[in-house]
């Protein structure tokens, strides 16, 4: 089978399949096409389909090809099965009948099945295809073996493959292998770990057929060669929101057994939508067509992706959801699926390019409409001085711009881009994607469908052809890398463990769901916009909520005590904060806070730092009750969490924050480095005799305060301001006030949260002034004033 | 006139006017109106018909009235004048007109006319009134005043009425003013010290008739009284923009000699739309019926205000115009105005609540309607989970959400409130506000007016009508005091003066002006959203442009010389810096810069904070290259510059940034604080060899860079790395890096901009090594490379 002439005719794709093939042999070279599981759903449904418009679209480009169906069945009736399959298989439009026929015919005849069950099946194989080599003088291009079984059949085959059915020397071997890739990210890990003892990471091709879609594939090609209009646009100064979609009527009825483990999130999120979410985040290459350039990118987008946590997601359920489960998997009644059928996640990007943009992700079974998508919706950043009547859909910069890659179905029934006449006019292949006709009356995402540069495929092409395509000509950005799954799993993991006891929300699916699944972020928690009602009724005796208690006022260590549900003596002690920083402010011109580490005062910062708009920040000073002897951006310094939870958020000016100096000349809290006396000058210099407006501190299941430990040899007393201290618990070096320099602070106030305090709020509250049995007891401002906060299951237990 | 029986209906307003005439005798007492002006077209069109309502109003309540209209007119002429207008006086609908018959005949009887020219007029006027007191057997209340005359009359009328014209003892004076209150800050100053000499502020009364209307006069009892649904959303999380706009269709003919000194910044964005904006974002007194209280939110609010500059405005000026003017004015054709008629500025509140939110004030003349309103436009932060065609107007979070008080006129034709159903029902006074009936089809701010609750006044009041009742009644957070007038010059006069030859864009007016005045902003720059066509057309030979011309590369000084416009410059250097970064961050995990201060590299902070979204800041450290001896926080410290155009945008770590320590113990760069000692250390312990990977200079016109100024001492060979210096101009004082230490950077950049650095570059040039005579000249990096970026103005002149 020759191809002579045919150079000028290659694309540069092509071109890199062709090179497959002359390595074998001068434009010639032999293809074998293994479908593992070839009677299956998916290979009926979309493989052969696959493999034959690959045939259709290589034959007579130089590599001859036989395609092997594969399974457990026998030898009879799986070559029954592909006959029937091989029969229906479609040409596409533009192909004359006859044509057609006769290329269906040649497929068929290249194609037969195999039962393949044992290592010696698979020797066979390798024997038969070295034969049919021989017999026809041809030399071996590669092979492809397409895994469509399930993942527990993955090892023995690959074992089989590797020891027995590797092609000769000088020709490639691919194995394709569908989802799911793990469950987690140990179980990825694991079957990534077994799948790598049998094949190089260049041999394996991981299906996420999502990046089969046309819309999809577009997304990069779209970005790079529209550069000069997005460039100065694709950033958190331009796009509101970003939009990842996937919308199912469908249910999960019939396939229980399988999705009751996996659910949505693992089932789509974890794969489509996040691959998608990283063609959108990720920095665009300089060169698109890399495919290594390419994942670089993408593991980059992955680091830059916020945590998630619980508060991240929405999940939901659709009402007949649990009934399927007991039914098809024989149940009992009292079984109740926690499973979710819908999602909806807020995905922050942390970097420069994309920090403070909401990213949707969304999917759902039993939705009201069959669509996917991705829109990016930008910020309308005009004015438009006419009356609205007068604006005209692509001059007037105060309607909706946005860019949306049209997966495929919904309203407009095919795959499509689509960007807004006011955003600019899109650059797009013409070879391959065409301007849409009118669609009079059809709206989509709010504006007519004229107020679109709309365009969708010339050829609508279904992943799995797109995709077979980009196995034979060895194309890696369509498929996902060991360290893309993985850092996929990473990101993934931690959330569907908090999710694990989740109750998700019932909805009636379809329509008739209405506003029930909508939701909505504030900050980075997401909730659904409408509230449930109450289910639990709790009858007499039942536990008090948090709204049946006022705010206590009381006594302790005959000092005052504010106590309440944590929630309100946060806020209680914030706006006490605040109160004493204006009047400090009022009177001095400054306010200088000491603030303790730890985890209590966390939720505290964030108060502070998200509700209290009128807080005097320009002139309060920030210093640090005590530290820990780590370097102050690890994650242990509790300066790095004053700066994670507010410096970040409000402007302290820097020369008003006032780490303190652990790490100095590169050593950790060396006596010599005096970091101790240098805190204790700066203070000295800048705060009215060392005497702090406010010093806030908490309270150690041992009685420590700040940085000083029972029978602690120095800060309990003496004249030292700042002192080095031991901690029982890692990191064992602290620096820390000491009680003398606290003591002269205009205010102390003591925060203590939750039950593991209570016995120490106990104990503390019968002993005298003991501070070197427990520190927290020499807590006594000499002219100033001490409250303690605690909340009631610190006070209560 | 006795009120017996009446003290329980009296409202609090009430019983302050009560108060006021009770101060002079029990439940009596008499209140004189003197209008100035009484002749004039802002009398004839509203104030008699205030002063009539006012009447209305007040007869029967314990006051007794005499009105004097007064002007320079002869008195036949002027009393035949207010006969005239007397007559045309109307009631409110509700009245019988009988009753109505009966006060304005009442009405009538008290008012006369009379002319006012010398201080021996307002002598007689005085006596007049006390002779009339003595006659009736009536106590004096006090005095109104109401000046409807031109400023020039301001300060003779005022004199007069201080000598001669006060009332008795225990009677207050209130003198009422209308703008224009000034031209600018220096001349409202003089001003209000001109009438301070003659009245108490609390005499005072400026009117802003904004203040007046009804929708304008409801934003503050909305805030409290919807203080509960507010609370959460009156900020920058949920606030997308706001909008204060008052659109006229009539244009400046028959005015244009007024119009032409003040233009539509002074004549409605100073006063009216700065009112309301101060309304809308003050922080709300717990108060809001205390004036006080009310004025210091106020002006909290104005020292908020970010500064404007050039950047902050677009101007218009309808085409008719520049005609009017000379028909008018009697100009020469060859005179063109440059007074703008349209007037679009983005204002920022730089406070926790509104940092980030986009104000928009707009007004302009010859639009295409009539309207004013402020539009609260709060952010989509929900996903809905439906198709759009099943969004439920009172449920969807999805659809727009926004609060708006509607001034007047435009499509709804009344004052109004809205509220978007899907926000909350909000509270109004039911005896002052109702519902709006439903208006099918009427479209506002992209919904159906039945997607809002909407309100409109009970009974619908003209402005003065309004104030004339809060004069009477003493209600001074109506009105402008002068501490309130000043602040809004001191923030409208820096960017008036800067706007004084700007060109405004020239428009057709009405519907015609489409989108031509449309606006928008990319971070604080406001710009018309459509280009205008260029309309020089530059013959052979005329000036090169911008984009004739490539980045220049030659040598300079035997080293590289990289040269362009500035912006071109600007965006290389921060493309090299970019590199430099990356390069350092992979191969030894930080990048070291240290930055010069000044002007020039602003532009280059703003580039990199804006558009370098892959800058490893998280691994930058920053220093500075020379600092001025003053505090950090001064608006003249370098670091101050750094802190407002790049820290604020960007996430560089705190223990990152390392400010020069010029101000140690409560001292500048005292000599004995060895501040530049412990800079040297703190680079020696953090930078490898104390070689920075970039140093950043610039270089001045007497050939100084850093603060290594001519013939200085220290800092241009030695040991020390680090000196103290003297710098020719103020501040003295200064800081700075030696040329030893510059020289051991890897890379050194020189930004040299602009046309003024001409002939230093050119002697530059020629000269050899001789840093004492110019220290730039010593610039030459031992081992790392040095690089010249110089604009075209500076290099080539």
């Amino acid at each position: 089978m020759k191809c002579p002439g045919c150079w000028k005719m290659l694309t540069v794709a092509m071109c890199m399949a062709l090179v497959a093939c002359l390595q074998a042999q001068e434009l010639q070279g032999h293809v074998s096409v293994i479908l593992l599981g070839a009677t299956g759903d998916l290979a009926k449904k979309y493989l052969w389909q696959g493999l034959f418009q690959l045939y259709l679209d290589e034959v007579g480009k130089g590599c001859s090809f036989s395609f092997h169906g594969a399974a457990l069945t026998s030898t009879k009736q799986g070559q029954e099965f592909i006959t029937k399959v091989l029969e229906s298989l479609s040409c596409p439009e533009d192909m004359v009948p006859r044509r057609c026929a006769e290329l269906r015919g040649q497929f068929q005849q290249l194609s037969q099945y195999r039962r393949l069950r044992t290592n010696e099946d698979y020797m066979a194989l390798s024997k038969d295809i070295e034969a049919q080599l021989e017999h026809k003088g041809l030399r071996e291009a590669g092979r492809v073996f397409y895994f469509s079984v399930p993942p527990f059949a993955y090892a023995d085959i690959a074992r089989s493959i590797n020891s027995s059915c590797r092609p000769g020397p000088g020709a490639w071997l691919r194995v394709v292998l569908e989802k799911p890739f793990g469950h987690d990210h140990l179980s990825a890990q694991q079957l990534a770990t077994e799948l790598g003892s049998f094949f190089q990471e260049e041999e394996m091709y991981r299906v996420d057929h999502y990046l089969g879609k046309q819309a999809v594939a577009q997304i990069l090609p779209f970005r790079d060669q529209n550069r000069k209009a997005l460039d100065g646009l694709w950033n958190r100064h331009h796009v509101e929101r970003v939009e990842i979609i996937m919308k199912e009527t469908v249910d999960a009825g019939g396939r229980t057994s399988f999705y009751e483990e996996y659910g949505v999130i693992r089932d789509v999120l974890q794969n489509h939508l996040t691959e998608v979410l990283t063609l959108v985040a990720m920095e665009l290459p300089y060169n698109v067509s890399s495919s290594e350039a390419v994942l670089q990118h993408k593991l980059q987008a992955f680091r830059a992706l916020r945590g998630l946590q619980k508060g991240s997601a929405v999940l939901g359920q659709y009402q007949a959801y649990g009934e399927q489960v007991r039914r098809e998997q024989q149940k009992p009644d009292s079984f109740h699926s926690l499973t979710p059928t819908f999602a909806g996640i807020l995905v922050h990007v942390d970097n420069l390019r994309w920090e403070g943009v909401p990213f949707f992700l969304m999917s759902g079974k039993a939705m009201d409409e069959r669509v996917g998508y991705v829109r990016i919706l930008f910020r309308n950043q005009a004015y438009c001085a006419q009356n609205e009547k007068r604006w005209v859909a692509d001059q007037s910069q105060c309607l909706p711009r946005q860019i949306v890659f049209y997966i495929g179905h919904g309203e407009l029934g095919s795959p499509a881009v689509l960007v807004s006449r006011n955003l600019f006019r899109p650059s797009l292949p013409s070879e391959s994607w065409k301007e849409v006709e009118g669609r009079p009356g059809l709206h989509l995402f709010g504006r007519p469908l004229s107020d679109y540069y709309a365009y969708s495929p010339v050829r609508e092409q279904d992943a799995y052809s797109v995709l077979m395509s980009h196995i034979f000509h060895g194309r890696k950005d369509s498929f996902i890398t060991t360290e893309n799954l993985l850092a996929s799993w990473v990101f993934w993991t931690p959330l569907l463990d908090s999710l694990a006891h989740e109750v998700p929300r019932l909805y009636p699916g379809g329509a008739e769901s209405g506003h029930l699944l909508d939701f909505e972020f504030r900050g980075t928690q997401l909730r659904f916009s409408r509230q449930q009602l109450e289910q639990l009724v709790p009858g007499p005796g039942s536990a008090p909520k948090p709204s049946d208690f006022q705010v206590l006022r009381a006594k302790y260590r005959e000092s005052p005590l504010i106590s309440a549900w944590p929630e309100e003596l946060i806020a209680k002690l914030a706006d006490d904060i605040e109160a004493t920083a204006v009047r400090a402010v009022r009177r001095f011109g400054e306010f200088h806070l000491a603030l303790s580490g730890g985890s209590s005062p966390v939720p505290l910062l964030q108060q502070l730092a998200t509700r209290h708009y009128g807080f005097p920040w320009a002139h309060t000073h920030l210093w640090l009750v005590d530290e820990r002897c780590v370097p102050l951006r690890d994650p242990e310094s509790n300066f790095q969490g004053l700066q994670a939870h507010l410096l970040q958020h409000v402007r302290v000016p820097h020369y008003n924050v006032h780490p303190m100096p652990v790490h100095l000349h590169q050593r950790l809290c060396a006596e010599e480095d005096r970091g101790a006396q240098m805190y204790a000058s700066e203070i000295s210099a800048l705060v009215t005799n060392s005497s702090f407006d406010l010093v806030l501190l908490g309270m150690g299941t041992d009685g420590h305060t700040a940085s000083l430990f029972p029978q602690s040899p120095a800060g309990l007393e003496g004249t030292q301001p700042v002192v080095l201290t031991r901690s029982p618990s890692k990191p064992h070096q602290r620096m820390s006030l000491s009680l003398p320099l606290i003591n002269r602070a205009r205010k102390v106030a003591v925060l203590v949260m939750g039950r593991l305090k209570r016995e120490i709020t106990m104990l503390v509250s019968r002993v005298g002034h003991e501070p070197k049995k427990w520190p927290i007891s020499g807590v006594l401002p000499s002219s100033g004033q001490l409250v303690w906060y605690m909340d009631y299951e610190a006070f209560l237990g």
